[in-house]
């Protein structure tokens, strides 16, 4: 008999936001993986710290980050080698996963590699997209609305022709492109209907109309809420921004 | 000091699928209030069933079910006034929600009366969008897709240009236009990347490749993803469709 591969969405960040099944598989699971970068803490780990014992059998997945590029698959090969072996033994393996394993996840190249192999079950969490919508107290998308969701290394044109398309928008991955993209929205006159909403739902979390920021970075973590409705910022928000409710 | 009110994501059906907040906060407040259709029993209370006990008072919000009609505002006109005098009274009211309550969900409508007048926190759930993506097992959405969500009562000018800007794609609403919306997806040639999920993770979930479904209708809590990338389904559905993994 092998082990079972779990992959465990854990939400944006908050441990609480993790679901009562990831909780209850992560404390089950012997061996527990999680990708991490090459220096510096895994935020996969981070989320589930609380729920991990020294009996479980840690296994990082270091991933090298490089700028705007995709990771190398090699890297996918040997960690799917090394997991491989703890489900050949039997045991139980749970893949951490930030937000949820399937929204632009990189537990996709361990799924591709050993779903054939072995018995895999994806568990989804809450997507960071949702809890922004949450924090800044704006539905992400109502009624008939068209709601898209652009990653910010797509180009200018891109970006301006999903935007005109939809009536709400998740611009994703924003990092380095934050000044281009903010640019962008502003010579689209749709600034006042977006927000800007950083580690959201840790302690640190900043949720903001995009007006507010004055950084021309944003970190990786990060997001940018488009609403086309006419729906009212979270009183919070409003407040901050002066204009009452 | 008025009571707080709470919107509950509960995820897309399976109670395990609750988050550790949602459970937290649904099992301590006194009034727990949620949508109900005029005859038959509340989604959302099913869910959270064994959650609830006969200690907290429960507060339906009968919602008349019309075909391809917003329900009428003064339901929720209504029910903010019902929901008011408990949190005058200093009751915490946890309002629950199927899935996410922002991801096209009715609680704005009370979201939008009530905020402005008593603490409100969103407590973001897992959408059956991400849920339905770790049924089939292949990614929502990778790298740097578009990812668009289009409701299924737009017409097929509005669906088909959706569906060819972007490189995944949800279509959410489906029920009484899935016929037309399957026959659309043929004739752009992407049925073999389309998968159909019905009640997912519920016991009488269905997911399968779009192909293989031979009705011409689909009950409400369904939907189609389609994915442009190379990505396989999920074992289980590929054997299902005949062509190994």
């Amino acid at each position: 008999m092998t082990g079972k591969l779990y992959g465990l969405g854990l939400g944006p960040g908050d441990p609480e936001l993790l679901t009562l099944k990831a909780h209850r598989i992560l404390t089950s699971c012997p061996v527990v993986a999680y990708p991490a970068p090459d220096t510096g803490p895994s935020f996969a780990r981070q989320i589930a710290a609380d729920y991990i014992t020294s009996a479980q059998l840690e296994v990082p997945i270091i991933v090298p980050m490089r700028v705007e590029r995709f990771p190398a698959q090699d890297v996918y090969d040997q960690a799917a080698e090394t997991l491989s072996r703890h489900l050949d033994a039997g045991s139980d393996v749970a893949v951490l996963c930030e937000g949820d394993p399937f929204f632009y996840g990189s537990f996709m190249y361990l799924f591709e590699r050993l779903a054939g192999h072995y018995p895999t079950e994806v568990v989804p969490g809450v997507s960071s997209m949702m809890a922004a919508a949450a924090g800044l107290g704006r539905p992400l998308a109502a009624r008939n609305d068209v709601l898209s969701v652009l990653p910010g290394p797509l180009d200018d044109d891109q970006l301006q022709r999903g935007i005109e398309a939809a009536g709400a928008l998740a611009i994703i991955k924003i990092g380095r492109h934050f000044a281009r993209i903010k640019a962008l929205i502003e010579r689209m006159g749709l600034v006042a209907q977006a927000g800007y909403v950083e580690r959201v739902s840790l302690a640190e979390e900043r949720l903001m109309p995009l007006a507010e920021l004055t950084e021309d970075r944003a970190p990786y973590f990060s997001m940018i809420l488009i609403y086309k409705g006419e729906e009212r910022w979270h009183p919070a928000i409003s407040q901050a921004l002066g204009s009452g409710v």
